[in-house]
């Protein structure tokens, strides 16, 4: 499947920022060559005795890989199909496993090493799994990579900005983007260059377009050589990238010279295109291959160079308070981002380490895709009820979109459906009728994204459309049900004068199918309140 | 004990970087106000279903805080005692606790929250305790202060950096001091400033001259604004500053405005004076207040106004892969810190939080104190262990100094043993009966810094300290012994022609009572060959 002679990556030494430039090696590196002699006594280091590690052993109960099903009953309602899953928990299938400070055998994992002090690339056993399955799934178009550990990709990305961006340098982001993203960027004198989007994110015509007239004196920075980017679940809107356009992109990126760096946390909620409740039918189950080969590709797929730092975390996989992830990346940036650990973060906390390979090793790298081919489907059924309760609660049409953000989908216009009544519609009623927000339903993650049009609305044209945008927020607060404010996913500073449109982004990951039915209901009641204040 | 009265930290915003002001406060807290509400549905947020955490309960064997003894036997051998101390793992007394992903009472710990994205500030129950054992061990002299979680001191340290230096700022460190420190503040153009030290660590006199005569022209910098200091078990030198010389430090931060980094990783390891094994007697026990007024007092308990930014770790208390730690410092500098958190390590890892605050739970905090009083009564045992070696390897000599950072220290000077022999000593032998290094025992911590006098090594004068002391270093690593090279502590740049002494930093911590033997004897035959050649 892979060739056996890809080449190395490329030197792009000359990405480093100041900071990691002058980062200098640890002095213990020196003393490594030391480390493997048999009978070495070392009194080098600060490491505490781990006989005063007051904790004997640690434990967990670990979840069957197969504890979810791999299809949806699409006859069922999907309320029952929930309640099923809420019931489960009671007849959970788990196994137990222990790692003792002193093991029986050599080569298990034992708490007296992984409680000590580490390197900040963490534990052997992790960096050899990590490795399979980058290997595996993710299938790097150059030889050379490695991984390396980091504390999620919020740290991973905070110590990226660190690595390869100066204070005054330009950051190439998508124009709508995660604002932690931005904000982890801001506060160092990074200024954003915002892209416009299409269906399936990021466009290559915008970004290429941006390049090409980049002008330093009237931009007041040089050409940006950093790109920030959500490519699967598009963080908020929720599109996929497939593999043409992230090939379009990255030779632009060979062409200009930038480092990608992906932030792919939604990488197996690809929960694909919404279908509508009645012509839905039951997906079926397909082999490991088949499963990872449906899923749109990481831009390591197409990366031949070494241009692209990948973020991926355990965050969505297994759990955030795992705080754990990894960096994929040519083996100069991980040597730079390391020394930016040993300073930092050091090596991620060893419970955590211990808990997550020993989920891994327990599972074993079938187990393991087991787990995420359920999951995608778990997220997949709750995408569907959130967008079902649309359709039930508003009247939908659809319509391909030609521009903006949405340029090539199927969206959704979604309109107040008449209340049902003895009084014929009103002249107001019939205003209603008119859609009062739009929304692509989302191929991944874990957010549906929705446009407002408040055009109608008595104080649109006074007002602007964020400070509208919050009034309505306000308004479904006060009702009961917090929504995303959408103005905050802006890249560009969103004031009052802006023109635009509001929106909000809305999570289908965490709530019951109850809330999610009854926010969606409180969001019609309130909006339908709301335009004719 | 402590006055109700005390007032509020002044206002230091002053000293805020430019990267800290420049932080956004996250937009989620504008929504934080709405959280409370009963029955609020959130689809604001990003979290993943805590139903498809993988991890049912997580479990734990704690050991008992009294598993240590609180007195050595100084009339046992060194060796019996510590090999004791080794066959105990066998009858450990362990009780176990286990934190369910849905416990049956409302306010246990639970996996489902504890392993979600949390609030960078950490678990409530965790904070609670912090703040009662900050209130009740340190004695903060102000009102309002507060505590932050971080993810060890190394991350303390690097977040503190970043919110108050700016590139270019003067750092005022001791002249020899923790090279982990300088590495993570280096490379962001923050210049050193070393203090000259003595007997009890940074010189107050050094201190106020250095200041007094600052000049911005010729030093490059404007006058420092930022300390970074490791007052007990300083690393290398393991001395202990008092009271006294806290106090007239923190008067100077006051006058001259700076703000005091108390890094303090080994608070609770404060051996006391070393006394000679054949004068040792049996420590008596003391009551826990008694037991917390013999310790040398933190900054805090000075620092009336809110300029000690203190750095607290369970690395050396619980285990250094807990990677968790506490900042103690005025809300202003809190609220700015727990932002960097936000777009670096976020909150620590949900395991660490969840094992440490079952540990303090399920201990209390006499349980707590009780671990800590043995802990140190363990690592006295040790730095004891290791400097009874040197007096049996080494011919020791003691005298009082009077210049350097030793002045005012007992301190051994240790010359070779004569080799018995029926030769009589040549004119060679005699000249190793010079003193060829010495040390302070420490007072604190986990190292013996030794100082090496080469001075009538053949190559002293043409190779110059450095490189004799790497020299040695060699030697000793070939003959199977690590210790931690000196000159890589040096606040100053260490070149070929910088005069001096070589260092050595041995660290008791760590290794078994045959391996610390073995390690000084090792030591010895090195240095009496190393001296012919």
């Amino acid at each position: 499947m892979l060739s056996e002679k890809r080449g190395d990556a490329i030197d792009l030494s000359h990405h480093l920022s100041n900071v990691a430039r002058a980062r200098q090696t640890s002095p213990l590196k020196g003393l490594q060559k030391w480390m493997g002699k048999p009978g070495l006594i070392s009194l080098a280091g600060g490491l505490p005795n781990a006989q005063y590690f007051p904790i004997a052993s640690i434990s967990g109960e670990l979840l069957a890989p197969d504890s979810f099903p791999l299809k949806t009953e699409p006859e069922e309602s999907s309320l029952s199909w929930f309640w099923k899953l809420f019931s489960r928990s009671d007849k959970e299938r788990t196994t137990t496993f222990t790692v003792d400070k002193y093991p029986k055998h050599p080569g298990d994992l034992n708490l007296a090493t992984g409680l000590q002090y580490g390197m900040a690339s963490g534990l052997p056993q992790m960096k050899e799994i990590l490795h399979e399955f980058v290997e595996k799934v993710f299938q790097p178009a150059y030889g050379n990579w490695t991984t390396l550990l980091h504390t999620g990709n919020t740290d991973g990305w905070g110590k990226t900005v660190q690595t390869i961006l100066n204070p005054g340098d330009g950051l190439i982001v998508s124009e709508w983007t995660y604002p932690s993203a931005l904000a982890g960027a801001r506060p160092y004198g990074i200024k954003l260059v915002p892209i416009g989007m299409d269906a399936e994110g990021m466009s290559s015509a915008a970004l290429r377009k941006t390049l090409a007239e980049w002008d330093e004196s009237t931009r007041g920075m040089p050409r940006p050589h950093v790109m920030y980017t959500v490519p699967i679940g598009q963080n908020p809107t929720g599109t996929t990238m497939g593999l043409d356009r992230k090939k379009e992109i990255y030779d632009i990126c060979v062409e200009y010279d930038i480092i990608i760096v992906e932030d792919d946390p939604y990488y197996f909620l690809q929960e694909g295109k919404y279908v509508p409740k009645s012509e839905r039918v039951s997906e079926s189950d397909a082999d490991d291959e088949t499963f990872l080969a449906r899923l749109a590709p990481s831009y390591l797929k197409v990366d031949y160079q070494g241009r692209v730092i990948r973020l991926d975390t355990f965050s969505k996989t297994v759990c955030p308070g795992s705080r754990l992830g990894w960096f994929t990346c040519n083996p100069m940036f991980a040597e730079r981002l390391e020394r930016a650990a040993e300073t930092s973060s050091q090596a991620p906390c060893g419970f955590t380490q211990l808990y997550v390979t020993s989920l891994l090793m327990n599972w074993h790298y079938d187990g393991y895709i087991r787990w995420l081919k359920a999951l995608r489907i778990q997220y997949k059924g709750r995408r569907d009820y959130l967008v079902d309760c649309f359709a039930e609660e508003f009247h939908l049409q659809q319509s391909i979109s030609t521009q903006g953000y949405t340029a090539g989908a199927q969206v959704y216009y979604a309109s107040l459906k008449p209340k049902r009544s003895f009084i014929p519609l009103s002249e107001k009623d019939v205003a209603y009728s008119k859609p009062l927000f739009s929304f692509v339903p989302p191929s991944s993650g874990m957010f549906v994204w929705i446009e407002l049009h408040l055009e109608d609305h008595p104080s649109f044209s006074s007002l602007g459309y964020k400070a509208l945008e919050m009034k309505l927020w306000t308004d479904i607060a006060e009702a009961g049900v917090l929504f995303g404010p959408g103005s905050m996913f802006s890249a560009t500073p969103v004031d009052d004068d802006t023109p635009g449109h509001g929106h909000f982004r809305i999570s289908f990951s965490n709530s019951t199918p109850e809330e999610l039915k009854k926010a969606v209901t409180i969001f019609g009641t309130t909006l339908r309140s709301f335009m004719k204040h």
